[in-house]
């Protein structure tokens, strides 16, 4: 290896030479994660002793309950369970369980723990029970990959960040095929149980599989656990997703970095993306905890029908009153999926699609006459770059990448022009110097928060419960976060409950 | 204000009317920041009984010391001084002093401290001494912008990041016009003496004011203190400028993280660029920190003459290497000056500058032909956006814009370009995604590590300690700081005994 660089290979192999994905080293630790470690995972009272599960009414959907019915005629309709304190403890020794788990999608802050939470439930409750880590994601389930879970297995990754203990996958288990995949697994292992922490895609994909196994007589119970930092899964019974607070927290120091930077530099306008597509929860969390001079919110934007350019003239009037106070200087949030939410970028986008796939694109632009006359004027409004971004890059279907459009980047090269014109008019008078950043991936990871850390504790503990006490096709769900810990309640969510067909790509959560 | 934004205008502005720069409203801290504020600032031993200062021997330059005596007659060949422990405390009440301080440049986490360690000094060394801050760095000095500076007004920024005390700038005084301001203010506010806290350049300019003062026997004495989180700013008397400790924490946090989203997620390759354009020292120190699987390490690819071409197959190689034993992931630390250092790429700008001034640039690539052999090798080895970028984006000049090349995605683009080729000759088989970042202004204005805090406030006291003594043309020098707090070194270094003539753009420090 040539001297001029570093090359220490990976955290794990550096350490003793154990390839990626087998387990981590503590001893490689950094001195935050070893503190991390130990620190205490307190639980709910209810959590503490004794417990029995009981059950609520039944339960409807959030929307169409009759479609729902018809999609899941198995788990529709079960009523949520609340985890309580029981006057005695079973009697004897309890059944021995064997349950497996899976990590769905992006990574967030905590999945670390719910595992942790599962398995310590099982030693403590169900003695003799064997927990399967499935391996890279659903692709796992569908493989029969996975590795069985032990106290020293788990021990380095307690309040840990990352998904690495068994690794993630954005597979979905929906064809005939793969659910047949899945059933053989299972039967294979002989599981009672399978937990799938997830996102709203992977929960539906929770449900199906739950529904699957009921409709062959299975034994084998699916419980889903709510996963996203984007904050999206969220309804009365589960009051937030994990990993969230955590990724809030970790954005919210860089971005109070960049606001302190901003002050003492007093010349630039730090325009800050952060991560969160589908929903601006994030942005707007952020916002709330660090008060930055303008927060564009995408839900407000897409509510009140705004176009780019009402958004870049909004802050530019913001620039050029601040700069009638002599602030040359600012800092703006922008949630990632700002794009998505303006209706005319999608009827711009969609139309691009249409004539890229039929027509040839002149280099005289002839090919524009095409547009219809709002999409054309957008079409002009965007900086060069981002035209030619819209022209050459394509997905593998062809399509325009939306998603590669660094919209902060976009935004500052808008504001700019619309600033140099009202310097024209006599308008503005201030400097104006753009900075870009996105915050995304360094949260995804980060070490969870306290309550991170315990609620996701709480939530294997629950999911564990729900799996004894032989539910399926219900969400893990730990709420009255808002009070002391020792009043957290605990249960589960039927997750047809929280459903709706009202579609984006599937079925989708209402929120 | 339209409701459909979070507006929340400025920090200080929202907590009770104050505009920026007048000083900071503690209530409105964080949780972290009102923690920090009343953190423990303890000192080294020497500091705390009575003091004097020592000489040591005379001094000569770092190199060419015949051209440094001549630019600086009267401070040149300086000894060292050394604060050292005293018998006896000082009889009667000491002189008071009027003291000037100055922030210049870019942000250092501790600057702040430095600060408090200049007042906290005199109030507790020179009773009835006056602190003044001048504001938005040099250039309040030379328009007498200043703040007088109070306990209750210094208290808020205690332990915490940023500059925003009084604000820095990057204007220099130079000329004699300018000379001639600073002496101005010098004599309007009677100053005893004045601390620049600054890089290398800063101090250079601070060498400038005491050699100036002193030809015109002026009493203000000019003390500098070594600031910026670069690193390069070091010798054996210094042993480290104060804010490298921070942003490298910061900075490695962030790379720990993306680390360990690599390993769960198991499908990208992250190219983090790190502030730091003229010494790669941060990426070095992070890559100790964090051990990544690549570090590119500027200094080294100037030392062997490296191409583009030879970093990026340093990279593919490694990628492939790895896609060989199944991981198709990874983290990859590239310092922020990478370019610069490359000798062709140099070659290659000064062409384009010299082809750009003077030729027309047909579409057809006829003006290519004007270009070296070698430079038009390099220039079709990079990837369209770059060479469009090369050709479009100028500054004020008409100069390519090197730092706005965003060095982490071009690297990307040609690791991609590479790896299809290898992929066509069949000696590679993996795939390949890559992610970039760019950590840099979070870092600057980071709440200083404890290191830091300490270190700056011991600074400060220096500072107050030399200033008190009559020393005029020093740096600041904490040292010893691998030893235990209690037995740091304190006492101050002539400036000219660290310059040489060898220029980057005018005198540089050695390191």
């Amino acid at each position: 290896m040539s001297p001029s660089f570093v090359y220490n290979g990976d955290l794990a192999a550096a350490a003793g030479g154990k390839p990626a994905g087998t387990g981590r080293v503590a001893s490689v630790y950094s001195d935050v994660q070893t503190s991390r470690i130990d620190h205490d995972l307190p639980l709910p009272s209810v959590l503490k002793g004794p417990i029995k599960v009981v059950d609520g009414p039944p339960s409807s959907a959030a929307g169409n309950p009759g479609e729902i019915a018809k999609l899941f005629p198995c788990v529709f309709g079960q009523p949520s369970a609340m985890v309580v304190p029981s006057d005695s403890a079973s009697d004897g020794p309890s059944q021995k369980l064997k349950i497996g788990v899976v990590l769905s999608g992006g990574q967030a802050p905590g999945g670390h723990n719910v595992i942790a939470g599962i398995f310590d439930y099982l030693q403590d409750r169900a003695k003799g029970s064997t927990l399967y880590g499935f391996r890279g994601g659903p692709a796992g389930i569908m493989k029969c990959k996975y590795v069985e879970l032990t106290p020293e297995y788990i021990y380095p990754y307690r309040n840990q960040g990352g998904f690495d203990m068994i690794c993630s996958g954005r597979d979905k288990i929906e064809t005939p095929e793969q659910f047949k995949q899945a059933e053989e697994t299972a039967k294979k292992l002989d599981l009672d149980g399978l937990v799938v922490i997830g996102g709203d895609d992977s929960n539906t994909n929770a449900c199906l599989l739950a529904e699957n196994f009921r409709s062959k007589n299975m034994k084998t119970r699916v419980i889903g656990c709510p996963k996203t930092i984007d904050g999206d899964l969220k309804c009365k019974e589960v009051p937030v997703s994990f990993g969230f607070d955590t990724a809030c927290k970790i954005y919210s120091e860089q971005i109070g970095n960049v606001m302190v930077d901003a002050r003492s530099t007093g010349k630039y306008y730090h325009f800050v993306r952060l991560m969160g597509r589908a929903a601006s929860h994030i942005t707007l969390e952020c916002a709330l905890q660090t008060h930055p001079n303008i927060t564009i919110i995408g839900e407000e934007v897409a509510a009140k029908k705004l176009t780019l350019k009402n958004v870049t003239d909004y802050i530019v009037d913001v620039v050029c009153k601040r700069a009638g106070f002599g602030y040359n200087y600012g800092v703006i949030l922008i949630p990632e999926g700002l794009i998505d939410f303006i209706p005319e970028v999608q009827h711009l986008i969609s139309e691009l699609n249409e004539i890229l796939a039929h027509d040839v694109v002149d280099e005289g632009g002839l090919w524009k006459k095409k547009l219809q006359t709002q999409s054309l004027e957008l079409f002009e409004f965007l900086p060069q770059a981002i035209q030619e971004q819209l022209m050459l890059e394509r997905d593998p279907h062809g399509n325009v990448q939306v998603a590669k459009i660094e919209t902060e980047k976009m935004l500052i090269q808008m504001v700019e022009t619309e600033l140099e014109k009202r310097k024209q008019e006599g308008t503005y008078k201030g400097n104006f110097k753009g900075q870009s950043h996105f915050f995304g991936y360094e949260g995804r990871c980060g070490l969870p928060t306290n309550f991170d850390s315990t609620y996701c504790y709480a939530l294997g503990f629950a999911a564990g419960a729900l799996l004894q006490s032989g539910k399926t096709g219900l969400i893990s769900s730990v709420a009255n976060l808002a009070a002391p810990l020792s009043e957290w309640t605990v249960g589960g969510t039927a997750l047809t409950s929280l459903m709706d067909v009202e579609r984006r790509h599937v079925q989708t959560w209402i929120f």
